[in-house]
């Protein structure tokens, strides 16, 4: 309370004021609502273009997940996300008490206000779900989810690419003894039906689908698959983003996302780790990571600074070990750190051992 | 990568495996998931029972809540509550796209199991939802919502009470210019059907409705009235717990809350505050706060320790400035600090300044 | 433990080895050391030059704090400021058991090298302690302490100023009963010994001061005055910045930094909040937010996204209410939000509340 | 601001006030000061005693630690310890420029006046430090570091019993290629002088040395040799508590400590792992789990609720997997989850994979 209140209660007082009169406010607010905000993710721009931050797999009430539609597009909002599909179990719709069965486009007809009001990208998708094979497949950017909704798979995904669908195959190795390219999967492939495979889902990633992905020219995506609450099923305080799809488009729009998801122009990044092109790699670790000339020189080192300014930590091991030369460096998200390298060194290899290439391959860059 | 299994693949290798033939795994598991637990409340116990942790309005997709009924469950078991409510509006039931009409008690229905499996008490009940005058009111303790379903409130709330039901007014100054009580509300009083008032809902608490609660002798009642998930509503990092009504019950089952609500036996708790009767907040302090016996003498003053062992913060000012004591005490929840008093000093009275018993009265406690 | 290696194993089995001879490691790593890292905070710049972060007045063990002086420059790097000084009180050293007595330069001397090291300006510095009047005072950008201690507090000043230092009043407001310009501050000013003002103080800011830097010209500074380690000092889970003063220099060098100190570059920044010119607050609003065009209009309303891309929080209030428009705005550090505006509206003017220009004005803006 | 205030200054606007006089105030607030305050460490009491918590190698300024002594004193007590021991180097003592040279006990007197204040025992000692063997000792309950300072190490530590001292040998696995038991340690064994082992230092534990330790019953303890600040050097939002060693003490004195050290009553605590004997990890088990009793039957199994009343966190894994229960148990710290068994169940073998009898020995418990 400042001196300007306390003198004119003491006015007031001296004027004969009876405050018990006064009456009683009617409410008083206490403690504080959470703030919600959008959080940028701090990543670099790629040929000059914004990186788009999409999660293309993704459940309401409307099919098994627990939430409101509206509710996902709040969330992809407040995670800095740009694009998000919804996209509901087409079988099975009617299981759950008190959900009215029938239209299967109504979980993204109830988000997209939301969507339009936030700035968020909504991408029309349903989810044609089968037992292996083919499995679970991700129809985006349909125009009728009800469809696709016929007894043989094959229809049901023909039906899609009617619609001008990417067809992408879901977690290839969940739910299964062992991950197989079924002569199904051949066939949808045969007939330029399988765009993409989620190499990334959930919690893991696939190797050998890493492997289809990089021989038969799919597009790599990551997504949550989530039915939870985001913040209940991750744990952002350990790693404060959910895992996203990265898409290199054009421009920030629908037919944008679309046209570079058929361009195989994306990234998959989970946790701390990212996985794509050597391309599109290497050009995300030199857009996010400066060496800056050296600050300092003690007459035998050079002290030099390195700068992170995304929100992707990066582990680096050198190639092979340089004398005088870090043999390992730790870059944190959106931090810097100093290493000491000799005086007059050259340039060193380095692999960067969480931005993975194939199985066995990972980046390869050079520092200094 | 520990030392045996280093020298196992040393020994491989001089065996001549071909380790270039080993099949890639499946999956690899990366991130975490949040972990799920229950983290208890700690609060004294009080005459030797545990104070019951109770949100007693509650709402789902099955009203106008973003969840799913069975979540409501989670929530309360991982905060560490021990009874809840789903109080779905009776009125207005089908405006949701996409949810089936008809069964009022569905919500309750749903989430029955779940609460069954985490030991959580479900609370039958309902929201009768008019506009001003009745207001808003939640019936606990019912068989049946479908009964209430009808055009007149009083019927409505008769009906009720036919069940058993245990009657509590919301947020009474909530959606109003003036916080009132009107003629229906002294025609409810006066059939004895008035049993709680919510003093507290959300974020804000009626000191006109402390007024009524200790003047007409309702049950004191802080609930969240949550709509969103509880820890996007709330922001647990400023304040770890949901603001509940604290209910001393004799036993910890349905009936046991039941009685202990008509007793009036509760206490409101919201965030760093709490309001209830003298004697029931004067029990609660005396069993969380322990002014240990002087550690130590400087040859003119006392080191005593305070220990606070409870999840609510206190905050003291002496009742009269008294020379070598403390004017104000900050006890932080679960935690202790060191005071220092004269040598041979006596008890010092101090108003626990968030701890109401009148919007006027604060709790009086003594200590040293 | 991967695939590879569990055949490894599997072969080395196999292959008879006796694992029970493998010696047992050296030492088991457990636990994770904090990481060490420096976060850059984010600043808009201001007229194509980086604000420089600094703290003027720090202590160590060389007077009455608590650490090493070279820690000091451990925190500001990972603090991310860019400029420091440690200012021990020249005025009683040997206070402390245990320290030799001597050379007022040690501390300086002592953190310079690891200064060197991490890129953090090391100003050499200072304090002149007396009683009021002339209270504490810092040479800042001295070259030798120990010329400054002489019995006479001008003498010493004026020394200090034969070095040609910046002299800094140190928390005018503190350990006083009233705060006042004596004629001994009168005397300092005349002679064009008074450079600077600490308007703000560890946890304190002093408007009376602010009025007389305002109207003397003297250079508005805020500094920690920190004798404890920074973390345990402020409480960076709710305010995760130091104190500091924000320097607009030619060159990030001690000479720019000692001549935007001269020339009045500066903005103080504590908490939440900052002081400056109505100048050099405007370009830095300006800098970080931005009002994006309209990505929606409903029919009726436009919907704008406000990006503010520093790390300093925004509250505004509306001048005087507009229809349409909202009338308060938060904006925390590094989000995004969305407001909604009549779809034809003009600009409206609000004031930042927490950008001060003088005691009773704050940083008026237009937005929209 | 509340309506008596608006009601106040209503008032004396009307009574004329004239405003623009009252003077502005000395100094406004900002900011909060980080809450200083203890935070109990949440073990169970073990035949009744509490467990003491203790760390006993400590560094200050004094040697080449970088905080002067009161502070270790400080954030032992914030930290939940009962004990600590600063230890600072004997040997090489005025290495650090600006320190006066001399009395070895200056560390132990200028903490001495906090502990007290604080109720923390502080245990005077001392370290010996030599090169391997024997490498460093630290000398704890003696009387007088000042006669340990003799250049022969064995004297050193003769002279160090002499004072009735505990000796403990340092990280015997730190800054050597092999961990070794020299002939001098055999020595000092064979004298009776080698009475305990830091079998954890810092950020690692030695196996071998755990060996050692149950051969020749030498007390296990665990230390931190902190130089840092403490919360500077560990994690304390991923593992919230240093390192410590915990001791069953008879009473809480220094003589009760060194009772209990003398006759091997400790638990090593580091991180999530501890390391004792059989008997002492199994009370503390036992004190710190309940496993209750069926809450729930769903026809077929048994839901059972697990408590954790604990800051320790346990991992179990079944001895042999039995149908029906789980084959891993993960408990957070103060926490309770909820498993589910056969309904007529018995009990079932498990090993505590986090607390460590011997390098390849697990506590055996039984559940259910």
């Amino acid at each position: 309370m400042n001196k300007f209140i306390l003198a004119a209660i003491a006015l007031a007082v001296s004027c004969g004021a009876a405050f018990a009169e006064t009456p009683l406010p009617k409410a008083i607010k206490a403690g504080k609502e959470r703030t919600k905000v959008r959080r940028e993710v701090h990543l670099p721009k790629i040929d000059g273009k914004e990186l788009l931050k999409c999660d293309f797999h993704i459940h309401s009430v409307f099919s098994d997940g627990i939430v409101w539609p509206s509710l996902r597009v709040d969330e992809a909002w407040e995670e800095g996300l740009d694009v998000i599909a919804l996209t509901e179990h087409l079988e099975g719709q009617p299981a759950r008490t008190g959900m009215e069965k029938g239209d299967h486009n109504r979980s993204y007809k109830l988000a997209r206000n939301n969507a339009a009001a936030k700035n968020i990208l909504l991408v029309p998708g349903a989810e044609i779900t089968r037992s292996m094979p083919p499995g679970h497949l991700n129809a985006l950017f349909i125009t009728d989810a009800n469809a696709l909704v016929v007894p043989d798979p094959m229809e049901a995904i023909g039906n899609a690419k009617k619609q001008g669908a990417f067809i992408e195959w879901n977690h290839p190795g969940w739910g299964v003894d062992t991950i197989m390219w079924h002569p199904m999967h051949e066939e949808i492939y045969r007939r330029g039906w399988m765009d993409g495979i989620e190499v990334f889902n959930e919690f893991e990633w696939y190797p050998v689908a890493l492997n289809w992905a990089n021989d038969k020219k799919l597009t790599l995506i990551a997504n949550t698959d989530v039915h939870d609450v985001t913040e209940r099923l991750y744990d952002f305080e350990r790693n404060p983003h959910r895992p996203m799809t990265l898409v290199l488009a054009e421009e920030r729009t629908l037919d944008g996302v679309k046209k570079a998801m058929f361009d195989r122009q994306t990234i998959m990044w989970f946790f701390d780790t990212m996985i794509g092109s050597r391309e599109l790699l290497g050009k995300f670790f030199n857009g996010a990571v400066k060496v800056e000339a050296s600050h300092h020189n003690d007459g035998q080192r050079d002290y030099r600074t390195i700068v992170n300014s995304s929100d992707m930590p990066f582990t680096l091991t050198a190639a092979k070990s340089v004398a005088g030369y870090p043999e390992t460096i730790n870059l944190p998200a959106m931090s810097s750190i100093i290493v000491t390298v000799p005086a007059k060194g050259g340039k060193v290899k380095y692999n960067v051992d969480n931005m993975i290439v194939t199985p066995s391959e990972r980046l390869s860059v050079e520092l200094f």
